[in-house]
């Protein structure tokens, strides 16, 4: 076997017996291999194809597919007429073997601890209609193919949009185009969005109490956004002018986590506020409006608005799902517009299969049917848990304050702990429930220690367990 | 009938005849008009309940359903053991009837003009394995009812990211763990995520020319991204280093528009200026790595990086269809880490149902077998689309220029057109064929005149007659 050819070119001797898969790759990474310890140098003048195939005993088309390969990931490099040439690679040389850093990285999947959960505003599984949801999947998938793999609007697809504003109209009052709506996965995303159309500079203002995560994501949009607190009927219209707020982000039908339904007097307040000053925006987070147990909705912002300050979002994880990742906002006809010059280059973020599903779901009355299922179930649960809480406390320790409204409601106790203490200690009981005052932003005076109690997820079998285990604590009984 | 009752308080009197719907709700109505239009006054007292039952002949629970929701609507309030009282409403009085005010929102989903487009990045819906995908979708909506409804980790379904993971150990060599992907709904979504991972007071870099969409995404994030040239191996590290970047977003495998493949070399080159400061990054888009047409695939950036400098990400939308909005990213170790500290509040922007579903797609090989079958399908698109081209323009006229991999080659013109002369005649002819110009951000000279045919959905029975119109174009037969 020759080490040098007729012209001086170190020649390659690879071994070839045994070679599993094609040849064509052994051979590339053995050459592969030589270049990287150097014993190819750099420039150096590579075999001709012809050579090489024949000193090795294989086709001249197994070491063309080869030098290709080298080619294409830069090893090697091609002079017309002359030959093939080992690159200068002078990076190479010292890099070792790829090892991923290790860290800890969580899992949480895999977190198995059990937990009785009174915060999990998630819904009960068994209550999906998967049935009706996987017919009305297939439907579309047999009859609807090049609809459903076409790109939809930025908004979301049209026939979706047109379902939302007829249930809008039949359920919530609200005369709305599909053109005014976006479709989005989840509020989260939504409310980004509208950071982009209103900007950085404003001044966003959220409720204090409120939901956490609303702050949490301007925070990390790098918008410090400001507080206003509540009154009885609501968020107090002076403190959005004393924070200087631009945008006013509230849930005025079933505020979170007190529960308050902001009375039509006080809506006119804060729509009166955002009109005084242009740019004044209110964003009217309707979440869970379709579970009002008694009476009529209220009327949304948004219906009453007259001046296109409202933007209206609401969202299908309460009433159907949050795993299927939809919400939807309303935006007045000229914010609509800026939209879509400043933001329709975004694709929308919700698959086509779910929206074409959940658009037919609407339209075939199957979602009215099924909030209407859902009112009536969670109506039940509720008055099965009251009249736990009834049997296992004393009226004097524990005081139900409710609403007709939404799938939580509040847990007064008299007890001389500490909300914090009271929460860590049911937490070591493998008991999650949350105080009032850890929703609020500011310093706190604990004059009422209540606790929020979300229902629509418990599970009724371990209810009373958990419920004698706050007893026990509420009188000492436990450390 | 008794306009003041025995006590003085004016006595409401309405017409009960032919109501439709609920009697409460007539009652509600019209003392809602009553008070709106002032005939009530503030702070007035209301009849009792008994009292207006007995003068308007209709239950006491009708009115209390009735004065229920107005308290509810915060129109009336009550004392107790006093009665009923006007609430003051004074914002309520000069409100109109809401009108939204009218702008020309369009509706872009029902523009219906027909455009010959080889700028269109699309899949074909024909291609789209849609009798797999329902029955995957059928059978975990059978058999995994829990866990379609279970709210996932915010990094995605567990099990999509095993077969994610698993796709990439045999697909591209890459030695991943599942706790180091994040699923989310589309890569536009993912940058996203990346600049608040990162923060906005990094300098961020693109290529130029590129995918203007993610400048755009950039820009609409408040950050102002900077710009770094091409050779014929990709960007230039020099340049990387002149901008002062600290986060390079480069698609080395298939660069967008260019087509160009960076070389082993340069690739560790990028590594190198990586690792050279700390808090520089190296964003690898590997969107179209499935379709390299010829030899084995190039490395990935991931793969090489030992020192956890590169997130690497993908998507769905070129290798399966962009209507399932499903694209992921790898991040090293101590970022994933890092991901879970700042930003694990966000919810995973997928739903579930098409987690699963794509899971099982991958896990069950249908995944690679898609891929082979797109593999060969557009080899042969390819190829009949040269044919085309061969056939209709002299060489002299048309050069192609193609690499080895994706779904979009260039073609190279002699003209004295200029290109943004050329883009616009063919536009006025319904063809929409992009310079390769119109991707850079600088300044350009127009030494050649290059541009780029997207494949993946291209009509070929209009081909011929749209390379014809081309032709005449550069011949001047059109104006």
């Amino acid at each position: 076997m020759k080490i040098f050819d007729e012209k001086g070119i170190k020649m390659l001797t690879y071994d070839f017996t045994n070679v599993e898969g094609a040849l064509y790759k052994h051979l590339y990474k053995c050459i592969k291999a030589d270049i990287n310890s150097g014993k190819l140098g750099i420039n150096e003048k590579m075999p001709s194809k012809r050579t090489l195939a024949k000193n090795l005993g294989i086709s001249t088309i197994t070491v063309e597919n080869a030098y290709d390969q080298l080619m294409g990931e830069g090893y090697i490099y091609a002079i017309p007429k002359k030959g093939y040439y080992v690159s200068e690679i002078s990076q190479m040389v010292n890099i070792k073997k790829p090892v991923l850093i290790q860290h800890d990285i969580k899992e949480p999947d895999l977190e198995t601890e059990k937990i009785y959960d009174f915060s999990s505003n998630y819904t009960n599984p068994e209550n999906f209609p998967f049935s009706i949801w996987a017919k009305l999947m297939r439907e579309n998938m047999s009859y609807n193919k090049s609809e459903l793999l076409k790109v939809p609007s930025y908004r979301g697809v049209l026939l979706l949009r047109e379902a939302i504003a007829g249930h809008l109209a039949s359920f919530r009052g609200m005369n709305v185009e599909p053109a005014q709506i976006i479709v989005g996965a989840g509020t989260e995303y939504l409310y980004e969005l509208l950071i982009k159309l209103f900007g950085k500079d404003k001044i966003y203002c959220v409720e204090n109490p409120g939901y956490k995560k609303i702050a949490q994501i301007y925070n990390s949009n790098g918008i410090e956004c400001r507080y206003a607190n509540m009154d009885e009927k609501g968020v107090c219209v002076d403190e959005l002018s004393m924070v200087k707020a631009d945008i006013a982000h509230i849930s005025p039908t079933h505020h979170f986590p007190t529960g308050i339904t902001m009375p039509v007097s006080r809506r006119y307040e804060i729509l009166a506020w955002a009109n005084k000053e242009e740019g004044r925006y209110i964003i009217e987070d309707d979440y869970d409006s379709e579970f009002r147990l008694n009476g009529r909705p209220v009327p949304t912002l948004q219906s009453i608005d007259a001046c296109g300050r409202v933007i209206y979002m609401n969202t299908f994880s309460k009433s159907l799902t949050p795993a299927i990742r939809i919400s939807y906002m309303v935006l007045p006809g000229h914010l609509a517009e800026h939209f879509y010059e400043k933001l329709s280059f975004y694709s929308c973020t919700v698959p086509t299969f779910e929206q074409y599903t959940l658009a037919e779901f609407i339209k075939q009355g199957y979602f009215e049917k099924h909030i209407n299922r859902m009112r009536l179930y969670y109506v039940r649960k509720r008055q099965k848990i009251l009249e736990c809480i009834n049997s296992c406390f004393d009226e004097s320790e524990c005081k139900v304050i409710e609403n007709d409204s939404g799938l939580h409601f509040l847990l007064e106790f008299s007890t001389k702990l500490k909300d914090r203490d009271l929460e860590k200690r049911l937490m070591d009981k493998k008991i999650r429930l949350n105080a009032l005052t850890s929703f609020y932003h500011t310093p706190y005076f604990e004059d009422r220690h209540q606790f929020i109690l979300n229902y629509s997820n418990i599970d009724m079998e371990g209810l009373n367990e958990a419920l004698s285990t706050v007893k026990m604590m509420l009188r000492g009984k436990y450390k």
